[in-house]
């Protein structure tokens, strides 16, 4: 793959010395690093925590507010039995296999990829073929290439099915992974020792919430089950109507094992989740989906994929939803502003693509996944989850603790059904519930049917049923006969309850951070030293840079009347002082991405205009302060270009680059 | 203290329906409600999300980018090792008391406020005066009150004794609580038992960092460690130039044993926290306190406090500073940039005070630390502490690690000093160490001198020393003599090292947002049911709300219109197309916030003009739509005032309210 990766100026994509520009720079780093570090934990330097905090304002102004979503903040400790309920505790997994002789633990996916990888590397060294370094990680593939011992030629079956595996490695099971294992006989690289079958391990952080040592709690691995159990709240601030969508930025966490890849696979990370909720019945349409029928997309559908081809096909998002390559129209509308999103903080369209899920690869309660790609020098890299989850998350919750989250429709033609009811004697549940006795009311109402059904069986049976409710001590209720009553009764039906749908698109911010500067990286053709971050002027964090043309005192009024220009503008900048040349200056400062610099010279003092030099293009341009201010800003905001204002402003030749 | 607390027109507070508006209006909730809730956990529902957004925006700008700090974003999961230094393994606990017959855990300064509280309360009502609600929990309150069993009236000596106690108990150490309780006879309120002593219990909440089982990890109780590690990074980005400040905006946690005060104590809170290192010679000047000298800060002293007075002085911080009452300028000069940051998100700054720690109170290392605190119906509430840490945490961090972690200053003068090298063989180091070589050679580089000379000494003694080196593993490396050699060595000493101090405004945000709630809150004084939230049209998460006359086809197109105009300037807006009238729309849209309406009547259909109504004085002015809207933006932006837009346009009398 990093071989046919390329710059945006189509020149070979050289990781270390990109990986080098971050170290340099202060980008990232791993945290704890006077401790000697923990894998899989970053802190973001002040160019990257810039960076995130332009393309959440993006995210924001994209999403929340042209949507007008709900925006939700839900807590990060989670109870065990939110977890227990949506499947978490029992499927969030990893497969790994276990080396016994070294101890060595391994994920099951990545053993497989890393030794089939390194014989089909072996298998056209042997034939003599070009072999090009395909691997993230370097170190992991070197002992992979130690294992194959040697080049060993491969017979045309073993290839093709090797390169099968490989090309459909997410869509197995942990069993089909042990069968794999063992025919192919895949071992440990580093040892050469036979592993265990695959085991599944939990992923989530847990710990303890309180001091009372009986309730267990796990760092949320995702956002969006904090959305779904504020539902009720949601479609009460929607006076009742739907569709609507509320909006989470919030981190998450997951225990990796064995992190990798950087920025790619961390154990805490910033999400960005949206949660759709649609009524199933109507073919979950949306009401703008017409305005975007028309855009083409890069779709990668699963069964161009189960033939071995990975090139997206350019389809209107119109047609693969006629079409049901797409399964509805909000899952298609979504995909669209995914895509504009993208093109708006500045990633390149062609190394993006949505690749829709494998069978197996998808939960199985989804109607339809599709995952927008980035493709960056680790490979194509799953940036956004957008999947159908049906009903399937609201279904669980209400399930397991009988609280109603559902939606009301009011029906134009209304009928009559039969239908099991709890009163409560109100009389005697006032002295006896006390305070607690509203909300005991609420939440026998809304209890399901078939829970009313059992409860009333229970009642008959034991004099006394149990019931969940929301008090201030939490926890639940025990109510004997003389409080509540349970009996069948008929009920003209003028409304529909109704689970809905969700939809969710789930963004991972830090892989598209990471994407994002890749794809805004760079070399300058005479120079490969001099290299660039092309972030847009919306999304680079620091705007502007003001160098003077060497150290002056008679420069400093007026590099203090730009600063306090810009600063009237909310303009963020940098100012560059230092005795090296304005050419080092500039190039050391387009390393930080900054769009514009403003160089304070001779002249400026005599007719106070200054040159605004472009980063990319390093043409410049001269302008009064009000008129250099003034372009930086519109740029910013995108109302001109800087082809706009080269047609507006005088050109300037400089001799320093 | 409730009956005192007046909203920002002078009522009487209300705090039951200020609750009652946040609950309806789904401001927050606790978290996980079909689940019972869990104690301490809130969820934000879109208002307060949208608050909580614009605050942290004039966060960014009046401190990041304004005083160009370095923003960083470090991890949440942190290794033992760090919190082990730093003290927090140790020291980060509350004392708590254990009821040994009902195992209840009571927090000790908790059950002597509400036992002395409701002491004096009952003495109160002995003696026949006028009773306040004091107490920030109704329930616990009760149960005090019950164990006062009726009215008991104290002698002088006990009541005067009793209400020092009160001032001062966040003096206390665990061991003097301990006398405290056996002294005053102080007993668990809700059963009458004795106590057991004091007891110290931490309050982090532990987990596991990987599958090993052998990296036990904290989740951090504050973001300030991840900064001071990231110290050299800082000084690398600043090119070695102090003083400079980073700023962390991000999620701390604590596992309170009994959260109470809804917003004002959980587990679960943002921060944005400033770490300003600087040179501790010279004492700690800024470079931009002459700008601020002469603003007068609410200062309330330590030496005041001891005298029982609660009420601040206003001093400016100009005389503070001089008389030694601040202990230098950068401190001074974070009071005031605290003090404009509260009023420019809308703090009532009659409702701020600077309260000096009491000595106890105070952390050891801490040469001072003042509370910014917000008055609200609870009483007087910590929102952000300024300490001057000294150079205490740079100092545990060096000590633990054995990294630098000191700036240079060029000296004006150097000598020369005799000291401790390590030397390492390069020619075997490479062989032996391979790529871990060059990290080795930095790390003994940076070894402190006491750490080198107990090495030297290991190494003649053993023949070999285990140094800690941040490789990719991690870990500590163990040279033998041939590979390095210890020696005392002359030096011509030019520059001078030195532990920075750091001086480290820490916000709470959450705090802030309630206190700021709370400020905000009133109700219209001819309808007491009508409230308000005064929301400046900066912080108010949604800026404007439109609504039509009536239901009629004809208005949607100049709705249409509108919506695309705000959209253009990305100004946050609302429908409200719902059938009741628009008296009762604006009303219930007050109590968002949402400072401004314009209303589309027939007048708009003939001639392109709306009213525009501002929400505090219910006044409206009409105008296009362009000067209603232009009018909305440059008020959101502070250009200008609703009296100066009344100014420009012309007045309109409304039927309507």
């Amino acid at each position: 793959m990093s071989s046919d990766y390329q710059t945006l100026k189509g020149q070979e994509f050289d990781r270390a010395a990109f990986e080098s520009l971050l170290r340099r720079k202060n980008f990232l780093w791993q945290s704890f690093e006077p401790y000697g570090s923990v894998k899989g934990l970053f802190d973001y330097g002040p160019p990257l925590e810039g960076l995130e905090s332009e393309v959440l304002g993006i995210w924001r102004d994209h999403f929340i507010r042209t949507e007008k979503m709900m925006a939700l903040k839900c807590s990060m400790l989670t109870p065990y039995e939110v977890f227990k309920a949506s499947g978490h505790v029992d499927r969030f997994a990893d497969y790994m296999c276990k080396d016994p002789k070294t101890g060595e633990i391994l994920r099951s996916d990545h053993l497989i990829g890393d030794v089939l990888e390194a014989r089909l590397k072996s298998d056209k060294e042997a034939r003599g073929e070009k072999v090009e370094e395909t691997e993230e990680d370097p170190k992991r593939k070197k002992k992979a290439s130690k294992a194959a011992k040697g080049a060993v030629k491969l017979d045309d079956k073993a290839r093709a099915e090797y390169e099968h595996i490989l090309a459909i490695l997410d869509d197995f099971t942990g069993d089909a992974m042990g069968e794999l294992i063992k025919k192919h006989d895949i071992r440990n690289p580093s040892s050469g020792n036979e592993v265990e079958p695959p085991v599944s391990v939990n992923l989530m952080f847990q710990t303890q919430i309180g001091a009372s040592g009986n309730s267990a709690g796990f760092l949320r691995p995702e956002t969006a089950q904090g959305q779904f159990l504020s539902f009720q709240k949601l479609l009460e601030f929607s006076d009742g109507q739907l569709p609507f969508a509320s909006a989470s930025i919030g981190y998450s966490f997951r225990n990796e094992l064995s992190p990798r890849s950087g920025l790619l696979r961390v154990r805490e990370f910033l999400m960005a989740e949206i949660e759709h909720f649609v009524d199933p019945e109507g073919n979950k349409k949306h009401p703008k989906f017409a305005s975007v029928a028309d855009v083409k997309l890069p779709l990668l559908s699963r069964a161009t994929q189960t033939k071995g081809i990975t090139k997206p096909e350019m389809t209107s998002i119109g047609e693969a939803v006629k079409s049901k390559l797409v399964d509805n129209e909000t899952l298609g509308y979504f995909l669209v502003r995914i895509y504009t999103f993208m093109q708006r903080i500045g990633i390149d369209l062609n190394k993006l693509r949505f690749r829709q899920h494998l069978e197996n690869e998808m939960a199985h309660y989804a109607s339809d996944c599709w995952d927008c790609e980035l493709l960056n020098s680790y490979g194509w890299t799953e940036c956004v989850g957008c999947a159908d989850r049906s009903a399937y998350d609201l279904s669980v919750h209400m399930k397991a603790t009988g609280q109603s989250l559902q939606a009301r429709e009011t029906l134009k033609e209304p009928y009559t059904v039969e239908e099991y009811v709890a009163v409560l004697d109100k009389k005697k549940a006032g002295p006896k519930l006390k305070k607690d006795a509203k909300a005991v009311e609420v939440a026998l109402d809304e209890l399901a049917q078939d829970i009313k059904e059992k409860l009333s069986l229970e009642m008959s049976e034991k004099g006394s049923v149990e019931v969940p409710v929301a008090t201030a001590e939490g926890g639940k209720v025990t109510l004997d006969k003389e409080l509540v009553s349970f009996s069948k009764q008929k009920r003209l039906v003028t409304t529909r309850e109704y689970i809905p749908n969700v939809i969710e698109p789930s963004f991972g911010i830090g892989r598209i951070l990471y994407s994002l500067m890749e794809h805004s990286y760079w070399t300058r053709p005479d120079d490969v030293a001099r290299s660039v971050l092309s972030f847009t002027p919306r999304t680079a964090p620091i705007k502007a840079l003001i160098v003077p043309l060497q150290r002056d005192a008679r420069f400093a009024p007026f590099i203090e009347r730009l600063e306090a220009r810009l600063d009237a503008k909310q303009l963020s900048y940098k100012v560059d002082q230092s005795g090296v040349s304005i050419g080092k200056r500039y190039a050391r400062n387009d390393e930080l991405g900054i769009p514009f610099g403003i160089t304070v010279d001779f002249e400026s003092i005599e007719n106070n205009t200054y040159t605004l030099r472009d980063r990319d293009s390093t043409k410049q341009i001269r302008g009064s302060e009000e008129e250099v201010v003034r372009a930086i800003s519109r740029m910013v905001k995108g109302k001109e270009s800087w082809a706009d204002v080269q047609k507006r402003l005088p050109a300037f030749e400089s001799k320093e680059e």
